[in-house]
């Protein structure tokens, strides 16, 4: 895809979830829930985040439009409400996120992120090391964060995008999505956006939001990372310091 | 009430609200906690937020000035905390304010917010909808978000407060109190407070500041709804995007 | 030590901290989550949060480099979690910080803030009430907030360092830092600071950072001591309402 259709789908997008607002149940970890409802509000997307898992599948039954599941901060609790949310999606059809932070590198989210691929997530958005890691490969993580370049992930991504059936989003400073067929490369962003806490969790839940919105997974993924890399470039040049870009972000990604 | 009987009402327990900093006990959704707390320090109360049921029912013995229950987030383990926060109100006779997020929608949480009517709370504070329902009419909410408008729940408000004994205050464009006899009207507010997380789970937390400082919950229910308003205004006037909006809503509180 | 000397000790360490990136797992209360970990990624320090005691403990060994430990909104769950970790940590000799707010209020987090001493913090900063409880001294502290001025327990911080063989950090207008025998006295912050939740107890993840890049505990709370006052006090000079202000601090964080 052009950057002129890439930026095309997105304003599509953006004006279809901006028309429909659609209800996404984010499950994720405990640092990130008010910045990732309120990326979904500047978007006007309709965020709700449970912590139970009857009312989780009952929500998704009712109204649900997407779903996130964000590993970040798993614990025993919390798993069971993403197994039954995952479940629920499942059974429904409704399109949902998987954002398996930091697999591979700690034992517990790695068998529990092997469990949720058999629920056929949608959509899968790691860093490099995330992606490579799910795809079986070795992968050197450090916390949260890759050691390595999104570049490299992209073969990985393209095999666990076909062997999982789930389109697949490796960010970086190039974000590349794949249906393991199509891969599109996204430029945009800017480094301040890792120095806000939760912007990449956030975008697990603005990808929801979009794959709720377009017509294939993959192009839902292609507008996600286009969406917040224009708003982030945007906000970088009137608010260089992390404290005030976290708020311009957010104002931006609502003038978009 | 007129709108300047209405204002100086909220002037007087605003003052008073600074003078003695009541400690507010806030257990509320997880998503909230932050804009709950700096809501709560913006007009200069004490809040205050614990995990445990049994450090909730010593802190209201030893210091505690007034109690919010938010279920916006429900859980087994925080359905503990809240039931032994409530009753230990009730006995001692703190006030204590009910935010029943969306009542009627989910089947636990509206279990739950039956059981807590019997132990009295001295406000309950929801949108249309969730009134409707905790007043036992059927209302369709959606998500967290009410699909009718307050001025549809004044009736099912008065009832609620004559059988419960709590004041009401139904919130929306218009915000209305009532003690089940006296209804007041309160104007106010701006449409970004609905697109922040939070500024209306923060206000269940600033109405129990208020009622802790006022001579009777409507006065309180009223006071907290023109504060709100009136900073909700004049921070829309200088920020009119989300992100920033909601550091000026903050600063307008702490100005006012 | 001169201000000069504090100075130039606070720049030596923060330099230390942008060029390794410590890995600091916050096991923290769940309001200051945010404003934790963004204070870290401010000063370019790299933030884990966890929620499983068997994660806790893998990651420290995988990787951490400090730990802080927040009872803020102990539970039940969260007690685990903080064991495990406080105890991967002193076996490893990784340097930890304890955070022990509201001890000698609340009865069932003084009993696990007396356990976690056992385990050896690196580090304890606390509010003077905090610091006098710890020490076996009767204050009376009321909610999270400090009755007494920091002054006042300049002997108990040094009586409970040289008995618990941690540093003590005590924070209030004039924060003190002692390791036993040096007690070190560091002007600076602002009234602001104490009105935007989290601040002191992001300050606690900011001393784990400061540690494990001083060359003594000592040196390391010095440091941090000085780098958020002055944050503060610069913060404060363009900001002066808490909704700002709390953009601010982490933006002059970023700058220093």
């Amino acid at each position: 895809m052009t950057d002129e259709q890439i930026r095309s789908l997105a304003g599509s997008v953006l004006t279809t979830i901006r028309a429909k607002h659609p209800l996404i149940l984010s499950l994720t970890n405990s640092v990130v829930q008010p910045i990732t409802a309120n990326m979904l509000l500047a978007v006007e997307a309709s965020p709700v985040m449970l912590s139970d898992a009857g009312e989780a599948a009952e929500l998704l039954r009712l109204c649900g439009n997407g779903l996130l599941v964000n590993v970040g901060t798993l614990s025993r609790t919390q798993e069971e409400v993403m197994r039954a949310a995952a479940r629920t999606a499942h059974e429904l059809g409704t399109p949902w996120v998987l954002d398996p932070v930091a697999v591979g590198l700690l034992s517990y989210r790695t068998a529990f992120c092997a469990e949720l691929l058999a629920l056929k997530p949608t959509l899968i958005r790691g860093n490099a090391s995330e992606i490579m890691a799910l795809a079986g490969l070795d992968a050197a993580g450090r916390g949260t964060d890759s050691t390595v370049g999104s570049e490299s992930a992209v073969e990985a991504a393209r095999d666990l995008a076909r062997r999982s059936g789930a389109a697949v989003l490796v960010t970086g400073e190039t974000d590349y999505a794949t249906d393991g067929e199509t891969v599109v490369a996204i430029q945009g962003g800017h480094p301040l956006m890792t120095r806000v806490t939760g912007v990449g969790c956030a975008m697990g839940a603005l990808c929801a939001a979009c794959v709720a919105c377009a017509e294939t997974p993959l192009a839902g993924a292609v507008a996600a990372s286009f969406i917040l890399g224009e708003a982030g470039a945007r906000a970088a040049e009137r608010a260089p310091h992390p404290g005030s870009f976290a708020a311009a972000l957010l104002d931006e990604l609502d003038r978009l």
